[in-house]
């Protein structure tokens, strides 16, 4: 049986999901979305909004594991603030449900898929696409980031070097 | 009957959780606690140690509100990515909970309690005990701030003035 993880990408705007399962020695693409918030709600709102989106997947795709994308730096306190409160109320859901939490930073995401850590958004896309063996179309980067998160981590758990 | 509260003052080291019921014109006491997590944890550790603490209280005194601390400020991005990450999963666990969560600054809730912006946290403890009405002895000042910021939304719902 293959273990599910669920990769998170997480923004305020717009959160990414990536679900993918793990074999030994191969990850395979099972599903990606994405969470939208509106800016005019107020902030426990949205964030009701993405915990809804990431309990609904859950509940479908039942992860065992999931990783969720470590941010470090921000443009000031205030942005930093709001995308610390997402994260938050993110690992809140996932623990709440079970699932264990690792987390990966960008560089660690990038290195994992691309090779190195300052890859753009549009090559970690082309690689995720590679890596999973599917072509994607037009999804939204936040959920090749999700995908790759999970990519990330299922390297871990399947033996690869991430 | 009383509508009942919760006032939450977040942190990751130490988030302060204050109980108070709300009549018409009036706020009393019920009880407060901290939850303290340890820093040598990781951190989704911690965050579910906190979301733990505020699930049983919720559990135990089922407040059909609450209020947590809004801040704005802090020292550094980092810092502010960290409390970010307490006060959302901490208003992610309330609203699973299904606990409408208003926010208050802390010049608000200072301002509901003492009358001015600025007060320091001793002041604020001798209000709380001045407005509930009971002498709190050698209680940790995060679960003074997490009554404060509870009573502020109290006086809100009672009709008085915040």
């Amino acid at each position: 049986m293959p273990v599910i993880v669920m990769g998170v990408d997480p923004g305020l705007n717009c959160t990414g999901i990536g679900i993918v399962q793990v074999w030994p020695g191969k990850v395979e693409y099972v599903a990606h979305g994405v969470v939208r918030t509106n800016a005019k709600d107020p902030l426990p709102h949205r964030l009701g909004v993405i915990c809804d989106g990431v309990r609904k997947a859950i509940t479908e795709y039942k992860p065992q594991f999931s990783a969720v994308e470590d941010i470090f730096c921000s443009v000031n306190i205030k942005s930093a603030m709001l995308l610390g409160q997402t994260r938050g109320a993110i690992i809140a859901t996932l623990i709440a449900g079970e699932i264990e939490v690792r987390e990966y930073t960008a560089l660690q995401i990038k290195k994992a898929v691309v090779g190195y850590g300052k890859a753009d958004k549009q090559q970690v896309k082309k690689m995720v696409e590679v890596l999973l063996g599917k072509q994607l179309g037009k999804i939204p980067l936040d959920a090749t980031d999700a995908l790759a998160c999970g990519i990330c981590l299922g390297f871990n758990l399947s033996g690869r070097v991430a």
